[in-house]
């Protein structure tokens, strides 16, 4: 994060002052390391107070307070299981050598845990990888437990949202040799970089978002341009697989994404979130 | 888990007694709910000796003891990712409509942790689901951090090994409309059914692992038909995905599958370890 950002960040931060406590207000939250312990904190302008416990519950300040430029930001929520959509923009749909077909459902896969990776660590390109691809999403973080939920209740499960990188390996997702399923072509240790922050009571259906490849914009899209929305999305997936507090969705990418290669600086921007910047380099 | 199968474990605990401490001993593990608490036990016989902590710690007995009949077992591990192989015996290859391709190296999905069952507990088939199939198999639990580990050192990584059924629905894995992933075809709540122990120090290499539903066998053959063994495929998930202690790992499934319906009850069995016994109801 930028020193622009902070600023921007505590301007933003400190025009709610004391209404941020209120039900629905917009609350930034971050996961860091200081001092050699891990912890939750409510961020304000340059400055993290710390919690005991995590994003889930009384997030009452334990006395602690950090300057933000002084701790180490980590990836900002635990889950216990990571979702992503295949194929959830349009634009996205008629970005590959032959189009792919517009999604009948919301079409899920999973991501594992060991593969997110903090804000600012790298993008670790596998070593016998050739095709890795950035890909920006609008990431949902479940804060109560989804099972069976309509669309219409879906909302109401979800804490707040982050950004993430849904980093693929292209030949191992759909080439010639490709894999049965996209274990390692979407799992592979750090290709899910995710954060800097939670934000909390932020209306996530219009936001922008994009790519930026050594600062050149790769992709640029809306979030209103999802094709199965946020509540649809939770409400489909809840009629099978149950979400827990702390499980994440990422919910697809717009456009065109092009390959990562060893040197190169990765910036995923989410409007009212922040950046989520990564140097790339191999194994 | 039937009184003669209990009076077999004790008859084959006993065997060993005091050298059950030793390095390699066969040994039985549970995990189980007694008196409302949760725990980890040494299972000797029909007794359950406590002790503090998980499978990867110290292992000291607390003092409190419970006779195995008296607790309510649960899947014995509680992982951070669920590997499974598709497509590793040859006998399963032919079983379908076409004869699936043999594999050019060990094809990996995701279960999510949701999905995971205790024995005895339900299979509850979604209620819009067709075509639910049981699906027999030898699961490794690994003990040791695995990231780029040879073959000649991937079985140091194994603490032990269970049974499960990798419960899947095969319309919506492979028929004319299926999903792009299997996330729901093999992560829907209640597909994975684990247990009943996790065993330590059995040679797994070619041990007999069996189906039966209804009490007819369905399945049966060795875990010495894999097409990759548990080294093997160890060894090549951990160049792209690093494997953690607990993480388990369905090795995938022999012979011919068939649906389940409302009323039947399916048994894995798997030598040395034990019956995973899980009956099947409709949502």
């Amino acid at each position: 994060m930028t020193r622009r950002e902070m600023v921007a960040g505590a301007a933003a931060v400190s025009a709610m002052t004391s209404a941020a406590q209120a039900q629905g207000a917009v609350q930034k939250f971050a996961r860091f390391r200081a001092g050699g312990r891990v912890a939750y904190g409510l961020v304000t302008g340059e400055t993290i107070t710390e919690f005991d416990g995590n994003l889930f519950g009384a997030r009452k300040s334990n006395g602690k307070s950090h300057k933000l430029s002084a701790v180490e930001l980590l990836y900002p929520v635990e889950p216990s299981k990571v979702l992503a959509l295949a194929r959830n923009y349009r634009s996205h749909l008629t970005s590959g050598k032959t189009a792919a077909p517009e999604p009948k459902r919301p079409e899920f896969f999973y991501k594992p845990l060991t593969c997110l990776q903090h804000p600012g660590k790298p993008i670790v390109l596998p070593k016998d990888s050739t095709d890795v691809h950035f890909e920006c999403e609008l990431v949902v973080v479940i804060g109560k437990r989804a099972q069976n939920v309509t669309k219409a209740a879906a909302a109401s499960h979800v804490f707040g949202i982050t950004a993430g990188n849904d980093v693929s390996e292209r030949q191992w997702q759909g080439g010639q040799d490709k894999d049965i399923q996209w274990w390692r072509a979407k799992g592979s240790d750090t290709f899910g970089p995710l954060g800097p922050f939670v934000v909390t009571g932020l209306d996530y259906s219009k936001l922008t978002i994009q790519t930026r490849l050594n600062g050149k914009v790769m992709q640029k899209d809306s979030t209103g341009m999802l094709i199965f929305d946020v509540p649809s999305m939770i409400s489909f997936a809840s009629q099978y697989v149950t979400l827990e507090p702390g499980d994440i969705i990422y919910t697809g990418t717009p456009g065109k994404t092009t390959a990562m290669k060893n040197g190169d600086v990765v910036e995923v921007e989410l409007e009212g979130v922040g950046i989520l910047k990564n140097p790339v380099k191999s194994a």
